[in-house]
């Protein structure tokens, strides 16, 4: 039965639909069609292209086997009809036809279809205020602004860049600014983090930390104004000023980042079931409210997977797999696609941020009655030679023990995604934190501990579940250090005299030391009617003390967990 | 209710046993005895100290926070005392008493109990021939041998060394006396293949050839017969030389590496159930027949959890979680330790290899119907400049479509690791294909690639299964390759002319060449009365040409897994 299937979106998942359904039914017909003239490209690859790290921009369009990706590849490897420069008008569903333009001629044709796929995709946010349409102002919109980015940058053009969003692609591009090219980069963001939404404050704060080392700027909890040119003008020439409500920034090239829309216009213009966000709606099997038509990808809305309500989650990787579930159903199979918990990973200079399911804020706005619990540990055996620091923040339920998702931080990116991978693979399934005590990685000193973090991680939130441990996060102990007094809070660190001298000498009264192993000995030092702050390099120790002291009967113990590595790494000052 | 534990052996299992339990219960009592002076080292570190990556053996007994855990360690900061240079010499379990016996002093003493562990370990196995008790020969059996072999190495005493076992410590010790000491190493090996047991022979090839470029000889399906002394003597002095069955070897260092066995002597002796193989068996819970004594580590036996029989996994990962089961148990609890399905990891030089679960021919020798598929992928965007390749092996039972284990080697170590724990997580749960195909990773261009290589091994082996493609192997088309007539087969490669004309000049009239895109026109070139066999680079587009060739109607056709890339990187001359 010979179909007539056409695809309106040509990056990421239209060809990867395509290329399924036409292996499974060679004889079928496929037309595809994009606005742009360049297509099938790894957008998520703009930010390395802006960089410099991909020479050309032809590399995103290419084969892993160096073929580019055009009309001809598609029409001779994969048996896909492509027209490029044209745009869907609209779609009559009752006569399965949709009427396409060619951009460039204005002329326009009806195309018949039997099975139709929406592969539209999103589309920046525009910042909605004045000056917004000021020369050097750019979205990351496709690979000719990124051309156009690329060109000013590689031009010498550019010295000072602001980024608006401090979302992945704001990220990313402030690092391919300030890295490569030696861009005085500023980072405007309206909420009170980098990452918002994606990960927790104290990672948070970690990775901003190490963003500035390397020369980034960050206006956290500010918001843009106005744009302006050289001599104040909002309607003509180039941008030169930033206005926020704190401050007035310089610069000659601006990105706007601060997410996307799906496109989905088109869908609500057949009728088709839209979401009030704007995503378009799809069962399981990736189908709209129109059995004939297909959805997926960035246009789309999808079913999370932990909250159960929807998600908007813009990721090629999704948009991929959704390709190959539309394909395999257009040839009759039944594929599916049940939904998502989210995973993602960045590189932000030389350390690496990756999550997956929900971060403590979004949990408890599912409402979940949710807490999070930090561990940060080498994530090699100690004593390898190359080894680094990872953080990982695990969120779960309180009473059931459920991981409702985790974050982290690491310079050994490799290795962060996969502990990530590992907990995103076991998320559909709702895994307890005895799972992850229970898990069985693959140890050797080059690649990991003994006792893998993620086994550390279970561990460590079932002794703060169960009682045996209570911990504060970097967070609390920066407030109870602002807030302290000359008798409050207690805090007693509990690493080797060496570790702790030079902190005695400058908190004297503040800052008190009991190595662990003397604890027993010495617990009638510490006063027992104010609370007990216990810190030591990564938690461990201070979590051993607890006990002691819980045993001992002291009452109102805390422990700082990931202890002063990872108040120091938060750039928390004592 | 305070209780005595006692604890034999102190090493991984029993320390973690120990803090756990003193953890949970502060007031009751631990005794914790081992036969060596030196305890709760990380012996999995050894190669890195025989190499000199770690260069003082104190750094293995050193905690993360660079304290070394020695008697005084565990008596301050866990409230355990250890007995060092002591043996357990018999157990009474009627009167609950172990008998000890200092070795220095010969002093025996008896310990009463009301709990029991025994971390008793393995021991390296011997090699039954003449000549093994000759000066220079080694077992790799803790810190003490490794001292050893690192002060001849580091002395410049070693200039040729033959390593027998070509297994997890054979291979590290043969990296480093070759990568760090400049040694002429050669690697003896019984079975055909390294690493026997744990990967395909394919997969074993590969490493094989990295290793050998490398500097590593290997003398596979060889046995050794006897070690001689310069003078031909097998009775004193220092080996010169290995006489196997097929050659003699001349060597100044001998590293016998073929194995371990438990020791479960004492437990023997005490009337507990101990399996034919020797390992002491335990249940869920890590009690061993006797319910007052608990077992765990190197000299247990545990249920495999892909086949349901029983596994022997000595691996210090597995010996640290069951120490906290036990720790857990010892205070009453009723944590359990289902068992394994057996992940590893071993970096060879540049190349890392790792792996979860059954191989192909150990699922077959479990009685599955089962068979693999092989993936090789960049392990990247591949337009990303920082990449490496990645090889991956899945082993599926057929009809089911379950994964019983994978295997896999790679330029970027973590990586590979990161895809074989999210394995070895589903592994706990009788995963099939399609979860491969649905797995949720994070992706961005420095990390992977858009479609994830677990997703794309699902896809690949769900063709497979589904009859959409028909794969061989390397070790197959060498087969092919080496019996070729001047018919049979026809080798079309279906990459680019550029690609392939050295090949084509090289070998004319049995190399034949249509790219991918030009198949389909082309049909007519292509013989209909004999075997065609499609072969690109990485196995992607001969996937679609296969495609186009059973369309056609031609019926022999097979496609090479993994492609060029596979057939080069095996060492296949062709």
């Amino acid at each position: 039965m010979q179909k007539h299937v056409v695809i309106i979106g040509a990056v990421a998942l239209g060809p990867k639909a395509a290329a399924r359904f036409k292996r499974l039914e060679p004889d079928s017909r496929v037309t595809m069609i994009d606005r742009e003239k360049l297509i099938s490209y790894g957008g998520c690859g703009i930010p390395y292209f802006v960089s410099g790290d991909v020479s050309d921009a032809v590399e995103l369009q290419k084969t892993a086997f160096h073929m580019v990706r055009d009309v001809e590849f598609f029409r001779a490897t994969k048996g896909v009809d492509v027209r490029t420069e044209t745009e869907a008008v609209a779609i009559d569903r009752a006569a399965k036809t949709v009427t396409v333009r060619h951009l460039p001629t204005g002329r326009e044709e009806t195309l018949t279809y039997d099975k139709l796929v929406l592969a539209t995709g999103s589309t920046p946010s525009a910042l909605p205020v004045p000056g917004a349409q000021l020369g050097g102002i750019h979205a990351v919109n496709g690979l000719d602004a990124a051309q156009r980015i690329r060109a000013l940058v590689s031009g010498g053009k550019v010295s000072r860049a602001v980024v608006v969003g401090a979302g992945f692609i704001g990220l990313e591009l402030a690092v391919a600014l300030a890295d490569m090219w030696g861009v005085e980069t500023t980072v405007v963001e309206f909420r009170d983090q980098i990452l918002p939404g994606v990960i927790g404050g104290n990672l948070a704060r970690m990775a901003q930390k190490h963003m500035e080392e390397k020369g980034v700027v960050f206006r956290l909890g500010e918001q843009v104004r106005t744009f302006a040119n050289a001599d104040g003008g909002i309607d003509e020439g180039q941008v030169a000023r930033v206005v926020t409500d704190k401050a007035e920034l310089e610069a000659d090239l601006v990105i706007v980042a601060i997410g996307v829309r799906p496109n989905s216009g088109l869908a609500r213009g057949a009728g088709l079931d839209v979401s009030e966000r704007g995503g378009i709606k799809v069962d399981d099997q990736l189908r709209t409210s129109d059995p004939d038509i297909y959805a997926g990808g960035d246009c789309v809305e999808l079913k999370h997977l932990i909250t159960g309500g929807v998600a908007y989650l813009p990721l090629g990787s999704l948009a991929n797999r959704q390709g190959r579930v539309i394909g395999t159903n257009l040839a009759g199979g039944a594929s599916t696609f049940a939904g998502a918990v989210g995973s993602w990973c960045v590189k932000l200079f030389d350390l690496s941020a990756a999550g997956t399911g929900l971060t403590l804020a979004a949990a408890k706005a599912a409402g979940f009655d949710a807490l999070n619990v930090h561990v940060s540990q080498l994530d090699r055996a100690h004593f390898y030679p190359d080894k680094g620091l990872m953080s990982l923040e695990l969120v779960v339920e309180r009473k059931s023990g459920r991981v409702l998702g985790m974050q982290g931080l690491a310079v050994m990116g490799d290795a962060l995604v996969g502990k990530v991978d590992v907990v995103a693979a076991l998320l559909h399934s709702s895994p307890t934190v005895e799972d992850l005590s229970g898990l069985e990685m693959a140890y050797s000193p080059p690649f990991a501990a003994a006792l893998d973090i993620l086994n550390v991680l279970g561990n460590a939130t079932e002794n703060i579940l169960s009682g045996r441990n209570k911990g504060i996060q970097v967070d609390e102990f920066a407030k109870l250090w602002a807030g302290r007094t000359a008798q409050e809070p207690y805090i007693l660190d509990c690493r080797e005299h060496a570790n702790v001298e030079e902190l005695l000498q400058k908190h004297p009264g503040h800052w008190h030391n009991i190595p662990q192993g003397q604890l027993r000995e010495r617990l009638a030092e510490i006063p027992r009617d104010t609370g007990v702050v216990l810190v030591c390099n990564t938690g461990a120790r201070s979590y051993e003390a607890f006990i002691t002291l819980a045993h001992a009967g002291f009452g109102d113990v805390v422990s700082v967990e990931g202890g002063m590595t990872a108040v120091l790494a938060a750039g928390v000052e004592v």
